[in-house]
């Protein structure tokens, strides 16, 4: 199961809402509907975003004629805003929209079919190169963890968050695989409860025994000694190694320390945003209360009850074992190790 | 409003799973319907769950007539059972049993409506002792916390938990009533949503300005320092101070000790059991998984995902900045502290 692609000239992507009940898949030549997608979280998960921007950005310049060159450039820019103003955290979707808007610039003067080829390769190739990374953190991330038969994660990080395998599921499905992995414990993920409806449907998918958790359950779980290791993804991380990830992992980190559980992330260089120093520069984005209100259409709280409601929170670098990213595990001193990457993750940032 | 009250020879009561969205009340006649209330958490809280036992004993009672005195005993001992079998964890609810138990046993021989009113005159007794514990509870607590003026809580322990102003939001309500508090933070408490539903719904009775948050947030809340104070109820406390309370506390007291918070207990001594030495003898009620795969009637993950929905966790006494009583505040070392009390608080036990 694919949870976006590029088909006959249009963007075909599973609706993510309306999972695990039903599999209702949305066929598009309409960027604006890709962006709506990403905003309602119909395309969720940091890579999954970058790549979904990037056929976006695909199919709104498809719709230039052979008349229309001058405004190739304006166009480049309405698109790239109209994307950039989806979800302001997950890092990866600038990258994306970085990398598309650059080539797109760079092939202005080209004959029109040979500018649409270049755009559409390039989308192509940020999709390829993130299953590409999907399978390799798997990799790295099952060398770092030989010992870890039961594995605690929070929020979606599978085939629906990424163009491949996922980022922390990939570690966890690596794992499984290679007959070292016995069980998994989701956090159900309030307040839109990726993990009970996603992560539950992928792992039962894939054949991976896994115990579903309310979130606030994680602690006794690790008290009772029943967890070797915490894998999560993560939306932005900073240059000293702060990571912010779906709300709640944080306090998994805590906790982590608490028990010593040792307390992973799963993310491809592309979540590191290498112009901010620390986790306090990340803007967190705030969800509606309505959110946490009302679950699937049922009201829950009280009409008018004030909400606070965070999408993401802040884990700072000290609390993290290590970085499971596709060049290999980044480990303490995050920001020496994050430095070093910098040239070969940073093609095509502006 | 009561949660709960004896009125006309019957227990009338609001059904706690109906809130906030409806104001059901329920009157019978009949000790089985007061049970089945308490094992569907219709009614709820450990020391309201007290108080509904003792009035059902009554009920029950009181269908004896004239010429059954034989079987008035065997007939406390069925009631006995009835009521003992609905929820594992909460103490109260033994504690209160044993109390109607020994009175019943000693009028065993008294006339008929000698009988009646005796028992009926302990439920009455529990319950305005309940009332007037949650007071006390309440000034104790406003004067433990002078500084508290954010406050966290978790799941309900307000008047929908007791017979009077409830525990931990006794404390609450004191501390608002004396102008030392400004804002309370709500955890949602899932599964069963008793902060979002029950808490957010009273406070705002209340007209306390609160805030409701998923239980995940909680520890991003006290990293941005946002919390001055944690205080929840308890379902049962061990000899050593070792606390079950709803599934979250561990986790929140876990938070509080890394972010420098004081965690307090607020229960009355009727919550402690003096017959277990620590919290590993203290059984934990497991639920059926599907409060959490359903919300409010909707499915919410995917059909046959494994569950595991312990009701209760344990808090380690040494992460309890304080114990709230009716006798005043607990301090560390908590053995010496509830032995001292051992004599006062177990009248009434067998």
């Amino acid at each position: 199961m694919r949870a976006l692609e590029w088909r006959n000239r249009k963007v075909r992507f599973i609706d993510q809402t309306k999972l695990p009940l039903e599999e209702y898949f949305i066929e598009t030549d309409d960027e604006v509907v890709v962006a709506h997608a990403i905003k309602s979280l119909a395309i969720r998960g940091a890579p999954l975003i970058g790549i979904a921007a990037a056929y976006g950005f695909v199919l709104a310049l498809n719709k230039l004629s052979e008349n229309e060159t001058p405004k190739r450039s304006s166009h480049i820019e309405k698109t790239h805003n109209l994307f950039a103003s989806t979800r302001p955290t997950a890092v990866n979707l600038f990258w994306a929209l970085n990398r598309m808007k650059h080539i797109a610039l760079r092939a202005l003067n080209e004959p029109l079919a040979t500018f649409k080829i270049t755009v559409l390769a390039e989308a192509k190739a940020i999709h390829a190169e993130d299953e590409e990374m999907c399978r390799t953190i798997g990799a790295w991330g099952a060398e770092a963890l030989p010992n870890a038969a039961t594995i605690l994660t929070h929020c979606n990080t599978g085939s629906l968050a990424t163009g491949g395998a996922g980022t922390a599921q990939s570690v966890i499905a690596t794992l499984w695989e290679q007959h070292k992995l016995k069980h998994v414990y989701i956090d159900e993920t309030r307040p839109l409860l990726q993990g009970a409806r996603l992560t539950a449907w992928e792992l039962k998918n894939l054949g991976i025994p896994a115990t579903l958790i309310t979130d606030n359950t994680a602690a006794f779980l690790m008290q009772l000694g029943l967890i070797n290791a915490i894998v999560v993804g993560a939306d932005r991380i900073a240059a000293n190694g702060d990571t912010a990830n779906k709300v709640g992992t944080y306090s998994l980190a805590v906790l982590a320390l608490h028990h010593a559980i040792p307390m992973y992330i799963a993310a491809p260089t592309s979540t590191i945003d290498f112009e901010i120093t620390s986790g306090k520069e990340i803007p967190i984005e705030q969800r509606s209360g309505t959110e946490v209100t009302s679950i699937l259409g049922k009201q829950i709280a009280p009409h008018g009850v004030e909400v606070y409601s965070p999408a993401f929170d802040v884990t700072p670098n000290e609390l993290i074992s290590g970085i499971i990213t596709e060049q290999g595990v980044l480990r303490k001193p995050y920001r020496e190790a994050i430095a070093s990457l910098k040239i070969s993750s940073s093609k095509g940032r502006e």
